[in-house]
C-alpha cells in the first residue's frame, strides 16, 4: 500500500503553539503508553505502520516542513516537498510523480491519500486498506472515505451517496453548508468528506498532464510555481463521473482547533502549570520556562509558548484565526532537524538567540552583510569554520564574526551557543549561503 | 506634618508581577492624566504632597526596597531602611528615631503613619491632616483612623469605638473576625483598622525604649536583628489606655489582591494584549514581550511577567498565596536605581542575563569565585574596570572575566549588555564586593 500523508497548513488556529514553521502536526501533545509524548504526524505514521507494516509512506509537504519532519520521523522517511504552496491537487500530483520517478512505484498501483491531523483509532487504518482494495478492483477511478457525521457541522464538505450501502456511488458533493443545510443533508444520508481517498497512481498522473501540463516529477517540480492553487476536490473529486464512497463509522475527530485538540489530550496539564481545585474543564499547555497558575476557571484552554499566550473559552477558541492574523510576529523559536533556536532578546540594533546543534549536525556556511555576530559557547564541543579557517570550540569559547565574514559550526557533542547579533538592520533575509564540506 | 509611609511586604498576592524584590507598591499600573503610569507608592507620595505641600515624608521600608524606592521617588526621598524585617513596631520606632536623629525633627512633633497600598481619594489626605491636628492637642497618646466598613470582611482588624461620634475613644480591638462576627461588630458600629494612626514622636520613642531597650537611631539600627517581630497594633494600639479613633467615610480600597487591584485600574489592558468582544470583566496586565490573546472570558484577571503567568477568576485570585509559596523561583527580573536586569536563559552550567545601566550609574566592583563571565555590549557606551585596569567599552565590544577577576562597569550613555555566566555552580551568593571609585 502506498500512503500519501498530506502534511500542510501553517496552523494559526493552534496559535501560539503553531507558527509559520511549526504547524500543528508537529506539536508533541499526545501521551504514549510509555509516558513520553508524540505529535500528530508521529502518531499517524506509527498507526499506519502498525496497521499495515508493508505500507510505503510518503509525506507530501512544503519545503519549510522538511527539517521538522526529518526531526520527528527520522532521516529515512520519504518526503515529496513542494517548492511553494499550491493547494492539494498539485501537491498530490507531485507526490504521485515522486513515487513513480524517485521511488520506482508502478503507476498501476493504488495510492491512499490522508491528512495527518485527525484523531482516529485502528479501525480507520483498516478502512484505508479497504479503500485500497476497492480501488484496485477498478470499478471506479476514485474511492473516497465518507465519515458518518456526528453533528450538523458547517466546517466540513459533505458527500451525498446514491444509497445507504457500505459502498456506494457518489451523487453529489456539497462544500461547507450552513448548519440548517447540513442538517438536511445528514437527514438524506450525506457523509463528511474527511479528505481521505484512493486512486491508481497512473490515473492521477494522466489528470496532472491534462490539468497542469506535466506528469514527470522533474517537470512538475520545475514548473510548480506556475501552477494554479487548486484543491483535489475541485480538480478531481467533483469532476469525475466514476467516483465511489465507502462509509466509515468509527472514531474520527478533526484536531484543527484548541477545542478539539484539548479534548483529545489525556492530561489536563502539559508543561509547568498548577490549577486549583475550583478549576474544571481546563486544559493547559505551557512551553515556556515559567509557571502558569490557573484558578477558578471553567472550560478554558491556556496555551503559552515563546510566541505568545492564549487564554480562551474552549468554544471561542475556534474563532482564533483573524486575531492571530493581526499579530505581526517574528518566529521566536523553531525545532529543526539540525537542532533548535530560540530568540532570547530583541532590542533596537541587536538580537540575542540561543542555538542548539545536535551532535554531528552543522548549520549552513553563510555570511551576513549588515550585522556582526558573536558566539558564546555555553555547552558542548564543536568545530567552527570562520573565513575558511577551522578551529575547535568548547564551552566558554567566544567567536566574533564581523559583517561579511563567512561562518559555520558543526557540533561534536550537543553544542549550545548564545548568539548576539549586532546591526542596525537585522533580518532573516540578510544571509548569503556558501558551500562547505566538513 | 511628618508622614511615615510604610512600604513593606514581599507581595506574593500579586504574583507574578510582584516578587521578592519587587513588591506590589512598585507596579506601575495606575494611569495618570497625562497617559503615563504610576505605581502605588508614586501615587500616594504625589497625593500626600498635593494635600499638604509642607509634609515631610519618610518611607519606612526594608533594605531590599531602597533602590526601587530611589528609582521611583528619586534620590532625595527620605528613607528609613530596616536592616532586616521585624514587623511594624520596630520599623516605626526606627523611622521615628531616624526623624529625630537624622532629620532633626523635634520629638514633640506629630508623626502620621500610613501604608502605601490603599486606593484613596483626596478626602483621605485631608483626614490625615485632621489626625495630626487631633494628636497635637494631646487629648490622647494615639489617634487612629477608623474606616467605615462597606461589608463584613474577614480580612481586616476592627476598632470598636465608645460612641458613634466623628471622634471617639476606643473601647476594644478585634483582630480578623469570622464573617458572622464581623457582621455583628459592624452592627455595633465597629470600624476597619486600616493601619493609619498618629502619635507624638517622643511618645513612641519612650515606648521603644521600654519595649526594645533603645530609642536612638544608631542603637535601634545596630540591635535590630535582636528585636522580636511585633506589630504596632499588638505593641501599642491594643495596650494603651488613651487611644482615640476618628471615623473616615470616604473612598478606601485595599489593593492587596488582584481582585481589588484590577477594579482600581482604569484600562482593561496594560501591555501587549488583545481580547475579543465576547470577553467581559477581563483585566490583562502583560509585562512580557509576546502578545496575549483572550477570548470568551468573564471576570478573569490575566497577568504575565518573566516570573510566570496567572489566569484567575477575579474572586479566586484572593487565594493565590499558598500556591505561589510553592513555586521555588529564581528572581527573573528587577528594576533597581542603577538600572535593571532580566534573566534571558538558564541552562545547566550557564545563565544568560541582560543588564541595563542608567547613564552615570555603575555596578559594585566585584568578583565571583565559581564562574566566568562574558559581557557583549549591545547598546551604549561605558567604562569597564577589570582587575584595576580601566577601559572604554561600546556597542559590539566583548569583555571576558575569568573566575576571581574583579570587575565593574559605569554607564556613560544608557548601557545594555548581554552577560553570559559560565560555571558548574551559579548562585547569587557567589559575589565578593570591593571598593572602587570611578
Amino acid at each position: 500500500m502506498n500512503v500519501i500523508l498530506l502534511s500542510g497548513g501553517s496552523g494559526k488556529r493552534l496559535w501560539p503553539l503553531s507558527n509559520d514553521i511549526r504547524s500543528k502536526q508537529f506539536l508533541k501533545v499526545f501521551k504514549k503508553h510509555d509516558g513520553t509524548y508524540e505529535s500528530m504526524i508521529q502518531r499517524v505514521y506509527r498507526q499506519v505502520k502498525n496497521a499495515s507494516s508493508w505500507a510505503k509512506i510518503t509525506v507530501a509537504t512544503s519545503k519549510k516542513q522538511v527539517s521538522a519532519i526529518n526531526s520527528q520521523l527520522g532521516d529515512k522517511v520519504s518526503i515529496s516537498a513542494e517548492p511553494c504552496r499550491r493547494d492539494t491537487f498539485p501537491a498530490i500530483a507531485l507526490a504521485c510523480a515522486y513515487l513513480v520517478d524517485k521511488q520506482g512505484v508502478n503507476p498501476g498501483e493504488v495510492a491512499v491519500v490522508c491528512p495527518v491531523d485527525p484523531m482516529v483509532g485502528n479501525d480507520y487504518f483498516r478502512a484505508l486498506i479497504a479503500l485500497e482494495y476497492q480501488t484496485a478492483k477498478g470499478e471506479s477511478d476514485l474511492v473516497l472515505m465518507g465519515i458518518e457525521p456526528t453533528y450538523a457541522s458547517e466546517k466540513y464538505g459533505y458527500i451525498v451517496p446514491k444509497d445507504g450501502e457500505k459502498l456506494s456511488n457518489v451523487k453529489v458533493f456539497k462544500e461547507k453548508p450552513t448548519e440548517e443545510a447540513a442538517q438536511k443533508l445528514i437527514e438524506k444520508g450525506a457523509l463528511w468528506n474527511g479528505g481521505v481517498f484512493a486512486f491508481k497512481i497512473g490515473f492521477l498522473l494522466n489528470r496532472a498532464k491534462e490539468i497542469l501540463g506535466y506528469s514527470s516529477y522533474q517537470e512538475l517540480y520545475d514548473h510548480y510555481d506556475s501552477f494554479p492553487s487548486i484543491s483535489f476536490d475541485y480538480a478531481i473529486a467533483e469532476k469525475e463521473r466514476k467516483v465511489q464512497v465507502m462509509r466509515f463509522g468509527g472514531q474520527w475527530k478533526d484536531l484543527g482547533t484548541w477545542n478539539t485538540l484539548s479534548e483529545a489530550m489525556s492530561d489536563p496539564i502539559l508543561g509547568n502549570a498548577t490549577m486549583n481545585e475550583t478549576c474544571s474543564g481546563v486544559q493547559i499547555i505551557n512551553e515556556m520556562d515559567v509557571p502558569i497558575l490557573a484558578m477558578g476557571l471553567h472550560d478554558v484552554v491556556i496555551s503559552a509558548s515563546p510566541e505568545g499566550i492564549l487564554v480562551s473559552d474552549k468554544e471561542q477558541s475556534s474563532y482564533i484565526k483573524p486575531y492571530v492574523d493581526e499579530f505581526e510576529q517574528r518566529v521566536m523559536f523553531a525545532e529543526k532537524s539540525w537542532g533548535s533556536f530560540k530568540v532570547l532578546d530583541v532590542e533596537t540594533g541587536s538580537m540575542t538567540i540561543k542555538v542548539t546543534l545536535n551532535p554531528g549536525h552543522s548549520m549552513n556556511y553563510h555570511s551576513h552583510q549588515h550585522r556582526d555576530e558573536v558566539w558564546v559557547v555555553i555547552a558542548g564541543e564543536g568545530e567552527a569554520v570562520i573565513d575558511e579557517k577551522k578551529q575547535g570550540i568548547k564551552t566558554g569559547d567566544i567567536v566574533m564574526m564581523k559583517a561579511g565574514c563567512k561562518h559555520t559550526v558543526k557540533a561534536i557533542s550537543e553544542l549550545k551557543m548564545v548568539e548576539v547579533q549586532l546591526g542596525a538592520e537585522i533580518t532573516a533575509e540578510d544571509k548569503q549561503k556558501y558551500n562547505y564540506k566538513f
